[in-house]
């Protein structure tokens, strides 16, 4: 694994030198992640925590990093040699990937150290804000194709890491396979592909590079059929090395289609193949898709099985970055909290200030969630009796619901520097979404309009925040500042 | 460095079984990258190639990946056995890094035997069209505001790597420094940050905070003023902590703007730091930008020196994915070069066939770029003969140039999988860039409604493209297929 503990911005480290000039450097702060509303997203699927933990348990700077901060010239030997030895002791707690999460939700909280917790934020925030939005676009698209997705967008990757890390993400939120060796190695996830159009257009006849395609592999034979004219010569050789396939005993899987109008040639293709006696040959489309053109297709008819999707879903082509952050939201002063909150004149700019829990309420007898609840670290939420809801900002609009379940979303992910439990496998962290996400009424995750599912706060931290907010002070401590 | 040889779609390695098993997997092939024109970008400025050259020079498949390929039980033990013995062995002619290019230019091509041809293309495409994406942004970014910046985008970025080859890519674009500090050290490249708000957050005060910061950066000292209100504290405190680093004998940097009203703010702040005896104080701006809100700010007036951008440049945010594609332009026989097409309704989509050559034309007078000049390998261009140039499309569009310069866009990368030359210091590849690119008059590169820049075909190859067209065959040998 590469050592990134150099994966920071440079003020991150100016600011180090700058605690640890003050002496500040070991007081202990919480920073909270999360994320701002964005009309392209109804719900996000959070991902992005392992490689959170697997990074700050291998945090440490090596020697040669020491050597080329030192080649900066704006850097102590004392503070140099302090973070020679700097290693993440700090607590982190989040969500776990495949969860369902809405905006100013504290998916991931960092209490550690000053100097580590500043240190750990721009890798912290690439990490999450890259996977959670693919899996948030993947999740998209597999609605919008109601399964059957296969992530194909490695060659379009905004690099290496992008397309390895993006195809991890994109299975967390429902795809079922990728065409990306290296990631279906290191996540253990099916991987699939047949054939380019190079391989067609490298034999004299593309009936003789079917036949070719087909020696090689008589079972589970999939032909791309778009290379020269897809209905006139493409499906029917498909057919004809189909006949030979089963005769000789292999049933074929079905053909690719990669270009020219998909609602029309998939329908004409299926028309021809179940005419053909294949049945249950399926059609796969792949070209320049999202849940856009998914949900066009299908509305015209499309006879189409299963999707490739590629450049839109590896880059959330529409919203390429989720603009997550990372905001201070309290320090400890010999053991006691001091909640911090940023100021806006922006009201939905301000923080949520506080040592916070996240939890999900649901209807105790349909099972479905009614809203999430942002309370203070420590607070009690008793199942047997009313909850009264509000709004955050239009505090009049209140429910009190009875009889619900709570439960808090967030665990432990590294305690003390160690991360607290193992990796999950991928396919449990998309089962776990795919279940979590049943439990939303569609009225909440539908694309378009949907209701906004309810993000609210308790009692306690609405006061907090109310009171800060009034004091116009960010360090808030019950008294006045001298 | 991370052995990257599964980093490929999985059809490539299904091809190679059916190309082995045909005993077809050592003819030479030829593959050209391209990308076809985006309404969006004017030029381009290649980059990736040095990681192509990595990427190959590394190509091997280790034991694991082996072990890994059996377990998915459609490779024969001879193709695995013959796999886990593969090397890069063939040749790349590239474009160098820097380099000025423009749509339907082969700016890169890999001469191999087949199957490894076909294994690197998916490694290939995602290098250059990361790279060459973010160049091209970072280069119209330079370009809106003429210079002084900075890349800031590592937390939004689509992956640890994106950000690191990003910031590459944006240096070789013209940015004159980066906040990401791992690729800071990786490629020798300035890099610059000072403070976050949580800073400022975390003391007393405003004043409190710009002074202990002062403490330990007493030089160079550039301090973040909109945490609390910009004007009426951050710039007036600034100036005070000013005030007192000149009077022990520093003189401070300058501050920066985050947030707000950036026109205004940064007049108003200007004339302050004037009246208070800092003219010299720079003005950083950061928080949302891109070329177009550049353009408004300097078109209003704005006193920003310095740009750090974020978002918008490091996932190239309103278009981010090149899409440049790896197409088969001709495989050998017996040495005899064999010139492959791929047709397509759509004219724009149909290929240049053959192995081929770039070249540039420039005014023997003014040194200026006339056109780009595509040819077949082997043909002589002549700099003391006239030069007929016409449309690659509509053809009555010609022009007859004299007393021009020519010159060879390519160059050997690898031969015979070896890398031909020492990796160049990224500020070379930057200052070639900014060299090259003051050779095309403005009508050429402008944001809005630019000249397109012709890229013509030679005659030769003109006429190879048309033959082939007419005869509807991919596979032109110069006789009828049997």
């Amino acid at each position: 694994m590469r050592n990134l503990t150099l994966l920071t911005d440079l003020y991150q480290l100016t600011m180090g030198q700058g605690y640890f000039n003050e002496n500040r450097h070991e007081e202990t702060a919480v920073f909270d992640v999360f994320f701002r509303p964005n009309a392209l997203i109804t719900y996000s699927v959070a991902a992005g925590m392992e490689q959170v933990a697997e990074y700050l348990e291998g945090l440490s700077f090596g020697e040669e990093d020491i050597a080329y901060l030192r080649s900066l010239g704006c850097f102590s030997e004392d503070y140099l040699a302090y973070l020679s030895r700097l290693r993440f002791t700090g607590d982190v707690t989040a969500v776990r990937e495949g969860e369902v999460v809405f905006p100013y939700e504290p998916i991931l909280t960092v209490k550690a150290p000053m100097i580590q917790a500043q240190l750990v934020e721009t890798a912290i925030l690439t990490f999450v804000n890259h996977q959670t939005l693919i899996a948030t676009k993947a999740a998209k698209i597999v609605d919008a194709a109601g399964g059957g997705v296969m992530e194909f967008g490695l060659r379009r990757a905004q690099s290496a890491d992008a397309g390895i890390y993006g195809a991890r993400a994109a299975m967390i939120g429902g795809c079922v396979g990728t065409s990306n060796v290296y990631a279906g190695k290191l996540f253990h996830v099916p991987v699939s592909g047949t054939m380019a159009h190079s391989w067609v257009m490298n034999f004299p006849s593309e009936l003789e590079a079917f036949r070719a395609y087909a020696r090689s592999f008589p079972d589970g034979c999939l032909l791309l059929v778009d290379t020269y004219d897809t209905l006139r010569s493409g499906v029917p050789h498909a057919i004809e090395v189909f006949r030979e396939l089963r005769a000789a005993g292999h049933e074929p899987k079905g053909i690719r289609l990669d270009s020219g109008d998909l609602a029309y040639l998939s329908k004409a293709a299926r028309k021809m193949l179940d005419e053909a006696g294949f049945p249950d040959a399926i059609i796969c489309a792949s070209g320049d898709l999202d849940e856009n053109s998914i949900v066009s297709l299908k509305e015209q008819g499309a006879k189409i099985d299963s999707w490739g999707v590629g450049t839109k879903l590896i880059t959330s082509a529409d919203l390429p970055a989720l603009g997550g952050v990372y905001k201070l939201a309290a320090v400890f002063e010999k053991g006691r909290e001091i909640p911090k909150i940023k100021l806006s004149d922006t009201t939905e700019k301000i923080t949520n200030p506080g040592v916070k829990e996240l939890y999900r309420i649901y209807d105790g007898s349909t099972g479905m969630a009614i809203a999430d609840y942002i309370a203070r670290a420590g607070e009690q939420i008793r199942e047997d009796e009313p909850l009264e809801l509000f709004h955050p900002v239009e505090t009049w609009k209140r429910q009190t619901v009875t009889g619900f379940r709570v439960r808090n979303l967030r665990a432990p992910l590294i305690e003390k520097g160690k991360r607290v439990s193992a990796p999950k496998p991928l396919a449990e962290l998309s089962a776990y979404f795919r279940a979590e996400k049943a439990r939303f009424w569609e009225e909440y995750t539908r694309r378009d309009m949907p209701h906004i599912y309810k993000v609210d706060l308790s009692p306690a931290l609405y006061r907090l925040k109310s009171d800060m907010v009034r004091s116009g002070k960010t360090n808030f401590n019950g008294e006045e500042d001298a």
